[in-house]
């Protein structure tokens, strides 16, 4: 697991009632207008604890197509997880091949806080006993279909609630901490 | 769809927080305890408000395995929607074969609130329009694999929030109402 691990993992992210975080093309059509209804859903607040960002390539690179001005990861140090992303890839990233060298350079960085996103490294750093709290925001729709929050986790992963909140447009936003072992 | 529906399609299930409704294998010792400690469930006031089950081969043969002396459905009709179980398989239920034949079975019968189990069934009812409400009771665990409770739906099914409520031992329950078109 992840021995005197010196941060705490956290997701914040948005699914379909069927457990989606985007459409199979990855468009997020369902989900925009319904958290923009929803009202304020705390990102602002959460995104400001936040010292370190951990991704994947994809969503990497789904960043890098926002535009050379739109980088979304401003003031935050960055992580991408990815076996195949070059080390050289950009700047204002640093590549790891795996999550005990990923947890090597947070500690590193003196990282606290970190915003793992993306559905292949949550799962990911879920399994390595790297996330600690999951704030999942669910907006009342079925798409049937897309790219899954959730996977394998290498067994049960018990949780503990610590919040649920009714916002606005019938979206439910709850925080479960991961049970230490 | 379903014209002239003269019933109401309802779903009352247990789910993890990765969406599962059974282990692969499908047992639920990750379910039924943390259902037990959440208190009521609000399943007696759903059950009594019932008058017919409608329910796959998979959820008729785990009712057929409680035995002979613990058949769960007393006082219910029960429909099965097989393409594969005989049609004199069990003098308790009646067996359809599509969609449409068990929308018919259920207006001959005077059905009028009609509680849909069976992830599969369950999907299959929701493609066909014959499911208008969704209790979801979500217990705070990753069991990372297992029988997924959605799937493909033939579409986006938005839904509206009817209510949501924190119960005990970290579990939440929320009603869906699948909107009409």
């Amino acid at each position: 697991m992840a021995p005197e691990r010196t941060f705490t993992g956290k997701v914040f992210i948005g699914i379909s009632v069927d457990g989606f975080i985007a459409r199979p093309d990855g468009s997020l059509d369902w989900l925009v207008p319904r958290g923009e209804a929803a009202g304020d859903t705390g990102y602002h607040d959460f995104i400001a604890g936040i010292d370190t960002m951990v991704v994947g390539r994809g969503t990497f690179e789904t960043a890098l197509g926002f535009g050379e001005d739109n980088w979304p990861y401003t003031d935050l140090r960055v992580a991408v997880l990815s076996t195949t992303l070059p080390d050289d890839a950009d700047t204002r990233v640093t590549v790891f091949r795996d999550e005990a060298s990923l947890a090597a350079g947070l500690a590193s960085w003196g990282s606290t806080d970190v915003y793992v996103d993306g559905g292949k490294t949550i799962r990911a750093l879920l399994r390595a006993g790297m996330v600690q709290e999951l704030t999942i925001t669910t907006v009342p729709v079925l798409i049937g279909e897309g790219v899954p929050l959730f996977g394998p986790v290498g067994g049960d992963i018990p949780l503990t609630l610590r919040s649920t909140v009714r916002l606005g447009a019938g979206v439910i936003q709850t925080t479960y901490v991961v049970d230490q072992e």
